[in-house]
């Protein structure tokens, strides 16, 4: 008997009783029991995100709500800061480029995180710049990046730039709290710190972005934010939502509220950090100089090829981690301790890497990783 | 004990078996189990849509793969004919002007279907047109619409243009065969025909359409067809998918091609009509005088108010059906037979709608709604 287990920072594990809570009868979106539903989403979300704006929720994968938070705000040939560290700050370029924006590319090294200095440089140099877009936890690196000292900076900076953040693997498990740090947009996906399956995305929006959403002119419908918005004050979608995935929400939301949101954060530090010692502690290096607390990327050790460690992995103890993107591609792995995890889950974790990585020929003190998780753990 | 029963054209009842197969723990989509249901979810949707053409699955509503059939075809100022003879008609328009594209619009009468020379008519009034948006099977008045001989004309007519389908409440419902009809492009919607919760769409096009589509001058990203369709022939999606919609995708289009297209139509038909005549044997009155087989709309019988007969029937019977949607709102019922219904659902619905109709005072022969349905199932 090998029972699979779920380590990648999307889709993350869904509780079981949140599945079988959304295999019941289906209802109908215009009717009064869904939309109980969507108020009590809809109040939890703006805890979640830590603000008194409402938050929409898409029916689409987080790169929708990327979108929105581009084609619904800025206009064509305005210009805009984009910070590539990853796969994912290299989309909001992808998108920016599309709309016909003049994206102005911060590229960082991968696994190293852009400064403030750098960000205010670049507003200097372009001045014309409407919005700054940046990743708080880029998934492709697990690299977390100081989104409260940058979006301060910026604002005194300039106080009419929009702030707009790539929250998908931060949300839910990395303190962020829009209305104070001043944030303008937060996206998030569902299959993350949600704890519920891929479907949804989440975007909120500050009297900022709204002001500059009024003047954009680039052409949108399905991602129609003003629609979404209006919708959501009535407790409403403006299409068919996906329901099943929106009665899974209104559980796991139920969640984080009874843990309660400092708490949630916190027990993600201490899981970042017992996957970090444990590393570590079996003379693993770790990626990034700046780890994000969503998810873990490590080195394959030299020597030992990825495919055959990661077959191991999963064929003989049921784990499914994530590889490398782009040019780290068989040189890393990515382990996910982003949200339905717990203490236990990291030791399984642990006891299966230790054990993979005999079998692929590493060496390594056995039991030293084992400990170190533990130690953090105990703590 | 009342049990609830769904019978509104969308969110459809979905297979119990099905829910449970959706419960099952979380798989990651970049990995060999995902990809064998898309490679099976993937021949199965070219099966469903009769044609060789690939199917892209989208994760979002039909509203989402509308927008593709426009943004991802036709470039700002081109002439596009719609018909608008109900909600979703007059969505395609929506999407054309919201993408600055001159949108000429065919009204028709709610109810009443678009005749094929109308349609010539305006293509020749128009004859810059590169694009028609029809609507098969139209939710909000349940009136089909002779798609066929329509594209067959309009083909005859000029063979560039292309025939863009809303085939969000037919596909997997009446007959409709993409190759053999020669439509450009087809779009469906997961929680109808396909009998899944809502959140996946599914868009094909022809080669024509792939032509025009090459020209597209419109910014799109997350609906970017190209995209999708480069993952789709590596059995792969651009974005995160909505994995466990994916997992009872595949389920349910096994049953649809066990059951044989032919035979679901015929299914469909004759569900249709066993409503239909059950409804005109109480003396109802049917709005549309071209029935689609996916859903009938029942005038609400005068002197009876929509309020008290629907709340009678979702309280006392746990029914739920739709209202009328804009100017037909409290003026009809919509009851669905689109999806995963049998014969003896048509009778349970009967058998609430006569004693509803009873108990809110409506002036109706009990039981010659069930007979003439009876009758026509006996067939």
């Amino acid at each position: 008997m090998i029972k699979k287990r779920l380590y990648t920072p999307g889709p993350t594990p869904v509780p079981e009783q949140i599945m079988l809570t959304m295999a019941e009868p289906m209802i109908h979106h215009r009717h009064p029991e869904f939309q109980e539903i969507l108020a009590s989403v809809n109040e939890n979300l703006k805890y979640l995100f830590q603000t008194d704006n409402g938050v929409m929720t898409l029916t689409s994968s987080g790169t929708g709500a990327m979108e929105a938070s581009v084609a619904e705000i800025l206009s064509k040939g305005d210009t805009a800061v984009y910070v590539n560290g990853g796969k994912f700050g290299e989309r909001w370029g992808e998108i920016l480029n599309a709309y016909g924006c003049n994206a102005v590319e911060l590229a960082t090294e991968w696994g190293t995180p852009v400064s403030t200095d750098t960000v205010i440089e670049s507003l200097k140099s372009n001045p014309d710049t409407k919005a700054v877009y940046l990743t708080h936890s880029e998934t492709s690196t697990g690299t977390a990046t100081d989104i409260k000292a940058i979006a301060d900076a910026i604002h005194k900076h300039n106080n009419d730039i929009v702030v707009a953040i790539d929250g998908i693997t931060s949300v839910g498990a990395m303190e962020i709290k829009m209305d104070e740090w001043d944030l303008d947009i937060v996206v998030t996906g569902s299959q993350k710190g949600l704890m519920i399956p891929p479907g949804l995305s989440h975007i909120t929006l500050s009297e900022r972005a709204w002001k500059l959403a009024e003047k954009s002119d680039l052409p949108s419908y399905y991602f129609d934010l003003k629609a979404a918005k209006k919708a959501l004050d009535k407790n409403d979608t403006p299409w068919t939502p996906a329901v099943t995935l929106f009665i899974g929400l209104e559980k796991a939301l139920n969640m984080l509220r009874e843990e309660g949101i400092e708490n949630v954060w916190a027990r993600h530090q201490k899981l970042a950090d017992s996957i970090r010692e444990g590393c570590k502690a079996l003379g693993l290096k770790l990626l990034s100089s700046s780890p994000s607390n969503a998810l873990t990327a490590v080195y394959v050790p030299e020597g030992i090829e990825f495919k055959k460690f990661n077959s191991i992995l999963k064929q003989k103890y049921g784990i499914t981690v994530a590889g490398g993107q782009g040019h780290l591609k068989g040189k890393i792995f990515r382990i996910s301790h982003l949200g339905y995890y717990d203490e236990l889950d990291m030791m399984t974790m642990m006891a299966a890497l230790e054990r993979t990585l005999v079998e692929v020929g590493a060496k390594i003190q056995v039991g030293n990783g084992l400990l170190a998780a533990q130690e953090v753990l105990l703590k």
